[in-house]
């Protein structure tokens, strides 16, 4: 089968691989339908963060169940199923209670030895676990498939964020970060009763799509502007929640600089280095929260799903070119000059 | 009247200073019965923190209305208070919030041009704000007083600690720190039901204090040993809960090592410098959140008030040394040498 190979930086190239099998008795394989490409993949393609030559890459997809192994119980040949980016056994105490990125036995997606999203199947270890069924019908349906696709990461990623802001009904909300996970916050906190959202990026057409998803004002400005432009919306105070969805030191320092006292800052943009952004005495002044992380996606699916099937949540706009298998270096190259948003990868 | 000056590093000195009077129409006038040494104050007389030479110190005090201004309502001339360790104007939107610590109008007891409390009297800005009315017969019981001034600081401190760290009916928790502050947060965790509660601390005597005040584990050790003694009684995992109330790059990393994924640190140690021992990475990875800052004690003193005064919260341990008036240097110093573990001083 052909699947994405990271060959080293600005360098991710399609190639003929093995096809997956099962290899223990709690694997599926899955042949996947749909993926994609993601803002943290990013990082791997320009070399920030550590990855081997010749690793796999991508790790959200959905795709029909093509084989299990003995003991899976809870899909079936044929299924159609959305894959978290981890996966995870679905039975340990982080599981149990809906963390399931700390799982015992979980793993990333394109680890070595472990296949990626972006290629044509994968070997699912933990199918009980890890998979979750989605409705036959929505295989024929373009839209709601990438609907159902973002729940593999990005969605439940948002949503994450938004809940670790602590995003309320009523709530002023603020999302630095105009990525395809800071459009999913903006949905979510919509979703979650937020009465203004401030979605804060630059690029007209991202935030045109901020503006659909529910955000109330748009700021454009950066570092000391944007906190100005925040207060300015917000009787001088700040925003109770705010979503840190990019992961360097200046949105790490404007998320906290844009946060009113008391509230928090639901971080899940991948953190580069350590602390960076973080500013403690501030932080302790002003009684101002940090909480989120990489977001235990699985846990969220069976919540938001209900949304996603019936309209009522659709993050599908975030994708904004489509692309074969083959054209998935082309994709990567689009999102890092950011001429596309979000990659959407079709197989068949 | 006599009051405590800092006049440098190593070097508080009992002065003659005027007597406090009312300035404006919203201030009282305090005699003040108890009052305390902090260990935060210890920052500003070791030189670690800010002070100019000839500011008040102290900020925890309880005593008897002398005087008030012509809008105070809440309390009268006789009435036995308790000060929080900030004044706030009690009407603003923070302090209608209960983040009293943010007042629009508030402040620090010992800032330039105001008094501290480690002295015979203080003005206090804010009186219908600030004030808590205490029951008059409290005055001739020397625990309960003892027990009540600490809701000035180190108890509604312990307490804001403890729910910083999402301390629940059942919880594991720990906590860094074997000061006053880390021992009231004992104290607050055993109120909010913890089951498992680990206290990190190699002073003997305060270890006991811990266990007396619910305490159902002691850890002696420090950095990685005190990191796997936590593991080794929380079935590998850490704490679900975390008080950090120490402020050092040191404690801050202890506490985040040992938090179980997806718990919390509750911080209330006053940081030195920006984001010591805060590795986002690791918070990143397991879900770790960051919740504290300065208390907001105020707002807790209705809470913790009732039982204080029927007995069932009784803090008043954490005094281990009362000096009078004239004492309070060598209060510091015996704090510094960690030969007192808080010293209670007493007016009268």
């Amino acid at each position: 089968m052909r699947a994405t190979i990271f060959r080293g930086p600005y360098d991710v190239r399609v190639e003929d691989v093995p096809e997956p099998v099962i290899q223990r008795p709690t694997d599926a394989v899955v042949r996947i339908l749909r993926a994609c490409v993601c803002g943290s993949d990013l990082w791997a393609y320009r070399g920030e963060t550590a990855r081997k030559p010749g690793q796999r890459i991508g790790h959200e997809f959905l795709g029909t169940v093509e084989a299990v192994g003995a003991e899976v119980t809870g899909v079936r040949v044929g299924d159609l199923v959305v894959v978290p980016f981890v996966w995870s056994d679905g039975v340990c105490d982080y599981c149990r209670e809906g963390l399931t990125t700390s799982c015992e036995h979980g793993g990333f997606w394109g680890a070595v030895g472990h296949d990626g999203g972006q290629g044509e199947a994968a070997r699912v270890p933990y199918a009980d676990g890890t998979l979750v069924k989605l409705p036959q019908e929505a295989a024929s349906d373009d839209r709601l498939l990438a609907a159902l696709l973002s729940l593999s990461d990005v969605m439940g990623t948002g949503h994450h964020a938004a809940l670790g802001a602590g995003v309320r009904p009523g709530a002023t909300v603020a999302v630095v970060g105009d990525g395809a996970v800071g459009l999913c916050a903006v949905l979510a906190a919509k979703r979650l009763g937020a009465e203004q959202i401030i979605a804060l990026g630059r690029h007209g057409d991202r935030t045109d799509i901020a503006r659909r998803f529910g955000a109330t004002d748009v700021v454009a400005e950066r570092g000391e502007a944007a906190v100005e432009a925040v207060r300015a919306l917000t009787r001088g105070q700040g925003a109770h929640a705010v979503v840190e969805a990019v992961g360097t030191e200046q949105s790490m320092r404007t998320a906290l600089d844009i946060t009113r006292d008391g509230g928090a800052v639901g971080y899940v943009g991948v953190p580069h280095g350590s602390a960076t952004g973080v500013d403690l005495s501030t932080m302790f002044a002003r009684n101002i929260a940090l909480r989120g992380g990489v977001a235990p996606v699985r846990a969220y699916i069976p919540d938001l799903l209900p949304d996603v099937l019936d309209g009522r949540l659709d993050p599908s706009p975030v994708f904004d070119l489509t692309v074969g298998i083959e054209g998935v270096p082309g994709g990567y190259q689009a999102m890092d000059e950011r001429t596309a948003l979000k990659v959407l990868v079709t197989n068949g």
